[in-house]
């Protein structure tokens, strides 16, 4: 692992890292923000997956998160959206909901994508090894977030993976992607025409397969552009209630789809992580 | 004054405007915040004045001074660093540090800058007279901070109209430019060789002249890659003490001068502004 940059920041510090990932066969870059700590601390981790065409930095500048991890003693893990580099395919029509910064947190299964687009091996599997073995995280109490695409990539791998994740939350989710314009160009390329695949990737579909026992937090913005068409949080609303699923869905007036929206919520977020982290 | 963008924060509103400045001859853009509020309420202002190679964008992006604002009811106003825009003239060499992105906050009296580079004017005169317009402000109760060559903006224009603005303090300002690579280069550009015009905008040289009756805030990271060469903080020190300044400056370990420093201690900024500006 290799360290881009370090800045103090709010007592504690605001590093940016690259390493070869082996899921995706690229160098993958992340940010770790540390707090002030004891030495020899082993502190919680949330893992905040990001949106369509972001890199780390979008949520490391704009999230205003370093505040509030500082006093909750939470480390905060940024990764990328999707392989980038070199050999690298990415949408034929260079669009900015396919390819590049926008791997939708799935294992790709069809060519040319399968190569590098392995983004649930790598959220999944090899991040979480190469924080834990360069950071002061006790890897038993991880939280995960994310916002829009990284909202789904939140709700699905911790509805695929129970008990990995003992927090979850989500900033304007795509929820239903085998339904919706984002998701299903995005599953069909990668996981190919077989819908019968997708379900296996869609937060109301594996919710109302198995819920999770823990309470998820989910923030909406009334004014957000893809409310309607692209991210329709009452679908998910209703597959929770028919599961059974714990779900607090906050509908906020005058709220967008920006990092503005994000940094007015995301003290609370991390205050719910904070609670079903706690040592 | 044309809206550029809205969006909801903190439960205000960040906005970013665009007007034709009569001091520049071009158009300017900047962004103000405002804060929730009661209907017909007037608030206090504080203006961010921001440094090199900057626009309004990098402290409404990375500053995270939009959650105190609201707490504290401020409106933050930042102005772009520069004129821009077909005709204006730029650093022959493209340099980050005179030309675009670098007005230095002067009024320039040397060819080619004098017709564009009035950002003295602009910042003094014509935005209060834009924003007084346009929002719900005290102008009574006026604020001014930056960063760098906005500190040293801050710190001379602040000086140089004593009353006007009530409460001021900077970022890692610099404080002496008649004395420093950035200055220099600034002010033999804008003003002229004659160094004996360059005084009258030197927060050491001005602060000597005249003091203000109100306590100066300076904050400066200590690892800051420009604190030995352009910035000097021991120079405004000095000037201070012999002037009989008030002047509380911070010196804070393992800080640099990105804006993960001014997020950091943004909060204890606005609230020695709104100290200041109370009713």
């Amino acid at each position: 692992m290799q360290t881009v940059s370090v800045n103090r920041s709010h007592g504690g510090a605001q590093g940016v890292y690259r390493h070869a990932s082996r899921a995706t066969g690229t160098d993958m870059t992340f940010s770790v923000f540390v707090p002030a700590h004891r030495e020899g601390q082993k502190l919680p981790i949330v893992t905040y997956l990001s949106g369509l065409t972001c890199t780390h930095a979008n949520v490391t500048e704009k999230g205003q998160f370093q505040r509030v991890c500082a006093e909750l003693g939470l480390i905060f893990v940024a990764p990328d959206t999707s392989p980038r580099g070199e050999g690298v395919p990415d949408d034929p029509d260079g669009a900015y909901d396919f390819g590049l910064g926008a791997g939708f947190y799935v294992d790709a299964t069809q060519a040319p994508w399968a190569a590098n687009y392995r983004m649930e091996s790598y959220i999944v599997s090899e991040l979480p090894d190469v924080i834990a073995a360069n950071f002061p995280v006790d890897m038993g109490r991880q939280g995960l977030t994310g916002h829009s695409m990284g909202g789904h990539g939140a709700l699905t791998l911790a509805l695929k993976t129970p008990g990995r994740w003992k927090s979850v939350s989500a900033f304007a989710p795509i929820v239903a992607p085998s339904r919706v314009p984002w998701g299903r160009k995005a599953f069909a390329g990668y996981l190919g025409p077989d819908e019968t695949a997708w379900a296996a990737h869609d937060a109301c579909a594996l919710v109302r397969a198995r819920p999770l026992p823990i309470p998820l937090l989910v923030d909406q913005g009334t004014a957000d552009k893809f409310l309607d068409v692209q991210l329709k949080p009452e679908l998910f609303e209703a597959a929770c209630a028919e599961a059974g699923q714990s779900l607090q869905l906050r509908r906020h007036p005058g709220y967008d789809h920006s990092y503005y929206f994000i940094a007015t919520f995301v003290d609370e977020h991390l205050a719910h992580h904070a609670r079903a982290l706690a040592a």
